[in-house]
């Protein structure tokens, strides 16, 4: 009776709230007592399908209510909802579906174009329901979404939920290129849910923007605050500048969550001034750092408070806030601006701490890997119990970042573990650089790797993406870099490329820039 | 590693705020960092007394900085605190220390006086240690707690606690009179912190004053939030008008928790106007229903934001709360006036209904049992199964307290299920008669119960106390009732006393009153 559940939470939104809005997506509009009958009606239609608690569903496609409605099915129901990454290949896919066997596949028009040549294979694969969430008549071999609820029943559905149960399986690819199921249990993210709620002003939201996907936590950081707190989830299929900008001024949207690669291209589109964003009052940003300089921009731009999130799928996901109080005295006061450079600190609830090889704390100042614990932290991997007793050992999750804390308790990230580079043997890491080559003017985007070098162990490469219509040479970027850096630092070649790989998530892929350089070669990870 | 401990909620406010003000007491003064090392040596201490993980103590004393660290302790050492009523007499001390048969004793010099003859008593129950929290040497048989600290090493325990283990059993008197042990968790507490964390606005104390006694979870609701800010902690023996004014203005307090009884005499104290109450920021009142009368009076005297709290020891106390921004728009709207008699909404975390004899929803404006569930919720009654399953029956605790919702899904509390008072086949709640009562000038307190009544089953009877210098006959007071009440709920006798009986938090006692009443009788609770 004391369990930490998601349909507790959701019961008690539909008890406070039952006549607010609940979801407006497209011309679809639902109040918290349509949207619990409709998860209802879903829950009982997996079971009328076959599906008992604990098995695994997949879910592949863009951002829509009956992408929530499935979270929540699963959350009521007991059934594991696996969120898939819309841009991940038949490779990626292929090796998640093998490793959690779904009986069902939720899938929108889009993926089915894609998707329709493949059922077979996929049917081979054990997965039995392929479930189609857009509107109208459903292809061949799948069933629709909306006849399927329509015909089960509204009842409330019984099930025993045990905190600790997995609520969802969430696949990173890591720089293996091998998909890790991250099992997020109900008490994982329900406690997320506790710790954004006391880090975010996300309680004050009425209206949420589900703008980056919602098969990544970062989206789902706010899902369930929203929905606790009776606020309207909007929805567009997908991340594009005009579409955030257009849903803003329709639906008067106050919260939404955005990586920097997000914001960046959002305050540069060119009719970014002619939308009323003026009721967006909070804009969560992280899944990765951000530069100084975008930073300074955004928060021109959009005159919103800005919270900085630091997380991993693996801590459902937040560890860290940089808050709005800590922004603006960044902005006011010269002697705070390298606060824009932090993560801010630990929520209320996890523990943080930056240690050496040895799991031995480092003083205020020293980079370390930062490790994490608390009841937010997953089970585990899925079918992975060697990487699962690596990752947790000593009982704290072990992240892989670097990062150091300053005299203030502010944590710093300052790269990857695998993406810290080691010439000469000096480490330098990527970020450090990347935020050099930010300043420069003409440059939009950039990103540093590490690439073999005979004499240094690994050079320091720029990739750099010019801004449309700027110029720059290879020698002008290099020069500003000396003077804004140490020696050792400054890139010893520097490439130009019209765009970066990057994830479903906008994360600037590094893994895949580094490939070309290190082919036919193992790069010894640090 | 993902376990809701009170250990990880001290370590992380150790961790953030080591050179902190931790506690203040009399002329005592210590850091967070120092409070964390004391409380090491008393954890380490208890080892060495032989104080098994699971093994009870006893602290019957009047509220210290070292009644703080006893809790603490037993959150880092895995043992189990008892904090006894420092109003019981020897028949309930008895019934609690054979009920849980403690291996130590915590007390101070107020206690140690009168206890000292009933020591050999002590003894025989199998208590092996009295523990002497007063400065000074300790009397015969009791060993000096600053002397046992000292001796002991200053090392982190090293034990493994799990969240479901008991902190604490902290016995309430009931209707009964038999002692029932509420056993909460470590995960019970720390969820009530998040849920004050969320629903208060604690997390802004600089100051927080323990004036309500600490056995007690009024004051125990406040006692985790504040240590996980890392705000100070300050003390005074027990609840004294003078000495609380004086202690704000001391100390420049904050924050503190009150009980209506408590608020009551505070304003009314000769000298309030001398002191300066201005540091004063949140003060959350509770415990019992708060006349409205009363309430206006607090809130303008102390310019404060008041919270209401409704809860129970049972919910580790926090159900519900009435926010400050209530209290501002009930004195400014007449209109919203009726929610200062509410105790607000549940708190997010917290599922409350309200139901009828088989657990079924009432609607909005119906009566009905408070039934409650959530993280917070107790494990059970200590050596009591049939108790514990009665009460939480169906997953619920059922708090006998009758209370109903409005439309906007306030709570009010109408009265004490055993309080009710059938009368002539018609249900009375005596908190509605005694709120008319409290609305005459000439009534400082007042309390209705039921009295055996041939005629009507139980007839209603006014116990008042006058104000000082206030003069009332009973026709003039019942006349008062007359023009205010439908005739049914009119008082049919009233009696003036000097003083109400009142347990240790200041909770006027009905089952004391009701026993002169019905001395030879047994009445029917419905």
């Amino acid at each position: 009776m004391n369990q930490l559940l998601l349909s507790n939470l959701f019961e008690q939104a539909v008890q406070r709230n039952s006549q607010a809005v609940a979801t407006l997506c497209g011309t679809s509009k639902h109040t918290y007592e349509q949207l619990y009958e409709r998860v209802c009606r879903l829950s009982n239609a997996l079971a009328n399908l076959g599906l008992d608690q604990g098995d695994r569903f997949v879910v592949l496609m863009l951002n829509c209510h009956r992408y929530l409605e499935s979270y929540l099915a699963a959350a009521i129901s007991g059934r594991i909802i696996v969120p898939l990454n819309i841009r991940w290949g038949a490779k990626e896919l292929g090796a998640c579906l093998q490793d959690c066997v779904p009986k069902a596949f939720f899938l929108d028009a889009v993926i089915a174009q894609h998707l329709t040549p493949f059922l077979p294979h996929l049917k081979a694969l054990g997965i039995q329901h392929f479930i189609y969430c857009s509107d109208g008549p459903p292809p061949d071999g799948m069933v629709s979404y909306e006849e399927l609820i329509k015909n089960a029943s509204s009842e409330p559905p019984t099930v025993t939920i045990e905190e600790d149960d997995v609520l969802g399986l969430f696949y990173t690819s890591g720089t293996t290129g091998v998909p890790k199921g991250v099992m997020l249990t109900h008490k994982n993210l329900m406690m997320n849910a506790y710790h954004a709620q006391i880090g975010l002003e996300f309680r004050h939201a009425s209206v949420y923007l589900h703008a980056a996907p919602m098969f990544h936590l970062a989206d789902g950081a706010a899902t369930w605050t929203t929905t606790w707190n009776g606020a309207a989830h909007a929805f567009i299929p997908k991340f594009d500048p005009a579409d955030v900008l257009n849903a803003i001024q329709k639906w008067r949207v106050t919260n939404t969550v955005l990586v920097p690669t997000m914001i960046n291209l959002l305050i540069n589109h060119p009719e970014f001034s002619k939308y009323d964003v003026n009721s967006l009052s909070q804009t969560l940003y992280g899944a990765s750092p951000i530069a100084p300089e975008l930073l300074r921009r955004a928060m021109k731009a959009l005159s919103c408070r800005f919270y900085q999130g630091y997380g991993m799928t693996e801590a459902a996901p937040l560890l860290t806030i940089l808050s709005p109080d800590n922004h603006e005295h960044a902005l006011k006061d010269p002697k705070r601006t390298h606060l824009l450079a932090s993560a801010g600190k630990p929520l209320l609830g996890v523990q943080v701490r930056v240690v050496d090889e040895h799991d031995r704390d480092v003083p205020a100042g020293t980079v370390g890997e930062i490790i994490a614990r608390g009841p937010n932290i997953m089970k585990g991997y899925w079918n992975k119990p060697e990487q699962t007793a690596k990752s947790l050992r000593g009982g704290w999750y072990h992240s892989k970042d670097m990062g150091r804390f300053d005299e203030e308790g502010y944590l710093y990230i300052v790269d990857r573990k695998d993406d810290m580079i080691v010439t000469g043997g000096e480490n330098v890491y990527s970020t450090e650089v990347e935020a050099v080559l930010y300043e420069h003017p003409a440059v939009l985007e950039a990103a540093v790797v590490g690439v073999p070098d005979e004499t240094w162990g690994e050079a320091i490469k720029a990739i750099v993406v010019l801004r449309s219509g700027a110029k720059a040479t290879e020698t002008e970027i290099l020069e500003y870099c000396k003077k804004n850096l140490s020696t050792y630092k400054v890139p010893r070649s520097l490439e130009f490329i019209p765009e970066l790989p990057k994830s479903g998530t906008g994360k600037i892929l590094k893994t895949v820039i580094r490939q070309k350089y290190w082919a036919g070669q193992e790069r010894r990870v640090h």
